[in-house]
């Protein structure tokens, strides 16, 4: 193949044509694909079908003393689910405190309170004229709706294959006492799949914010999620107490994608004055979290000791739709020079960033042809994507034999639009 | 059994030093008595233990198009627990919004909302220099810990045996701007049991607010909690309408108290505007609360058909409990005119009335001879009964003999601090 730089126009006019064939042949297949969600897929839900009846009418329902995982009360969470998350991100139970089905939430609620109660007793920023954000990108969208929920105003901050440029991170925390916070995910980053270097977290660990309430939001999703190996990362909270910062850090977990998506248990890993602050809010929000779920989890996990096996099962059914998008990728899209693209270890995404000003016409493409993609921008904060270049490619909900044919779609889509940009310069 | 209030001073001394005979009796038993707390007992979390397994590997988990009850999804909830929480209160199914697995984490969003958001485009009330609240006392010790949270002003209105004083309602809604919102519990309220009347509820939702943003927190939590026969009021929300004022309320509904308490499901009822506020908020908060405990409910309770069913099993459970305390009274501090007491149909609690200035004193005696009681205060906003005269009896976690004792022990103490205070009169 020949890369379409190196084209002539009457080369690519020629390939414009071909490729426009092969676009209406696929519009008449009348495709209904889906790759705009990271869902995990039926097989993935079906592999914990088991935990929906390890919790039953024989089942000791007496978790700690005075506590029956059906009643009131517990608001930590029990022990055994605290245990699950700890042993997720190497920390111990006692740094867990329990939330409801989803880390979402938690996320929310933690912006929530420093809107509307401030932390550890700083001035809530809604008396604040002005509240900034650090947002990597691209990124994860629900991450950047919650801070544009709060008109919170979101600062780009560019990846690189280690994180996050920690440069512009440092100088800005360093100096902007309205900055408050930071998105993270560690670990196979929403949407490329990168792992930050030992260096990002050390830096992370270290930053030296103007505000008192500057937080880093760890949202270590995807801790255990692995395609192939393990991959392993630095537990922030232990090199943030090194350097005096342990209050910095909120690390959020959950089960989302490793039991149900809709049905899972998530936690809040944190110092303790900041479990205690979170506590002091928690205990007028509710009485306790689902018990009886947790107690689901931490049955079916074995509190944790079973959570590598059970991974390596959603990896087996992953791996191959993973790969099949890679494949198409390198065959029929790698030496034409339109793109590039990320070869993640773990995690839900794969991103494809195409040539300048062409996301937008791909995704359509798509979607015109049957495909809903992520929308064009929405890695982005506002989803505004100043490049009009990346693709979120979420793989995990269709089956392999359905990828096939979207991955297929998807690299006309990528050829067209690249060769109408190229005509159009 | 002669009246207190007609003893001489030597009749009260005599009566005094039997009373300490009989509690310092009350001592050596080495008792460990808890009436604190509306907690339902193992006999009554026993009576749904067979939801535990209605959600197995062979439920059908396809709850609507394109939503598997496992998976991401389904904001609003999915159809079958809207059918039940429209049920318990004569709403339609699409009234109801779906939230975690309690009511008070629904109220406390609600009221975070209005806080930092607003309801439909009114200035947060964060941005106010005061926010005012009415609170009808006697009432829910966690009510007013939210709006205290939030330092919100809380003022008293008084129970009266058809509900909050409406005169006083009326008039500071009507002409306080400030004044955002009121705390009520309809059915059977805690902690007196008072059924509001017909009036009542109308004249609340004809409310002429001063304030676009006022809100009625209809907190029906006892909806369906009955002891004895059925016991209706309006539908609040439908007589709003007649009056303009749909916008004006929020019902809250929950089966903490009919599956398990600490794993139940919650809906809010409102109207079409702010359930899209609601739903504006709630999708950047959550995917989706989580739909296996809605399935579960949803099979368990046939969408609703079988709710008061199951509500007089607990009845069954509860009906003696209550009895015990009120025959105990009735036969050892009736004639003795030293207090008055509620006899309520339903719901969780009876709200003993002591003579002025003997609550803490009562409850201290209690506690020093082995028997915890909700504090007093506790039902007051800021925890401050003007008249230091209100208990709150809780019997449903205890069994029916510890109950015996317990009434036992409470009348001694009542009697002790009653004839204590008289004598220093």
């Amino acid at each position: 193949m020949k890369s379409y730089q190196n084209m002539s126009r009457e080369e690519l006019l020629q390939e414009k044509q071909s490729l426009e064939e092969a676009y209406k042949e696929f519009q008449k297949r009348d495709l209904s694909l889906n790759m705009a969600r990271g869902k995990p897929s039926k097989a993935q839900l079906d592999l914990s079908m088991d935990m929906l009846t390890v919790v039953d009418r024989d089942t000791d329902m007496d978790v700690a003393v005075n506590v029956d995982a059906r009643n009131y009360g517990g608001l930590v969470g029990i022990e055994g689910a605290r245990e699950l998350i700890a042993s997720m991100v190497d920390a111990k139970p006692e740094q867990v405190v329990m939330g409801g089905n989803s880390s979402l939430n938690l996320m929310f609620d933690t912006v929530t309170r420093g809107m509307i109660s401030g932390y550890l007793g700083n001035t809530p920023w809604c008396k604040l004229d002005k509240v900034k954000w650090l947002c990597p990108v691209p990124g994860y969208d629900r991450h950047f709706a919650v801070t544009e929920h709060y008109g919170i105003e979101m600062i780009n901050i560019p990846m690189t294959e280690d994180g996050p440029d920690m440069d512009m991170v440092e100088e800005l925390v360093s100096s902007d006492p309205a900055i408050k916070g930071i998105w993270c995910v560690p670990k196979f980053t929403n949407p490329q799949g990168i792992v930050y270097s030992d260096e990002t977290v050390r830096r992370m660990a270290a930053l030296k914010p103007a505000a008192p309430d500057f937080r880093v939001f760890w949202d270590n999703a995807y801790c255990v999620h692995y395609l192939y190996d393990e991959v392993k990362i630095p537990n922030i909270l232990e090199l943030a107490k090194e350097y005096g910062n342990e209050d910095m850090i909120f690390e959020f977990v959950s089960t989302s994608k490793i039991s149900f998506a809709g049905a899972g248990v998530a936690g809040i890993v944190a110092s303790k004055a900041n479990l205690d602050d979170i506590e002091k809010t928690m205990t007028v929000r509710t009485i306790g979290h689902d018990k009886l779920n947790q107690l689901r989890h931490a049955i079916f996990f074995e509190n944790g000791a079973k959570i590598l096996d059970h991974m390596k099962l959603h990896a087996d059914i992953l791996r191959p739709k993973f790969e099949v998008i890679l494949e198409t990728l390198d065959r029929d899209v790698k030496e034409l020079e339109i793109g590039s693209w990320t070869k993640p270890q773990g995690g839900y995404f794969i991103t494809f960033k195409s040539l300048p000003g062409c996301a937008t016409r791909i995704i359509t493409l798509a979607k015109e042809a049957g495909m809903v993609m992520t929308g064009a921008g929405a890695p982005f904060p506002y989803h505004k994507d100043p490049e009009d270049a990346y693709i979120r490619i979420a793989p995990s909900f269709p089956t392999v034999e359905e990828l096939a044919v979207a991955a297929d779609l998807f690299t006309v889509c990528v050829r067209l639009a690249s060769v109408e940009k190229l005509l159009s310069c």
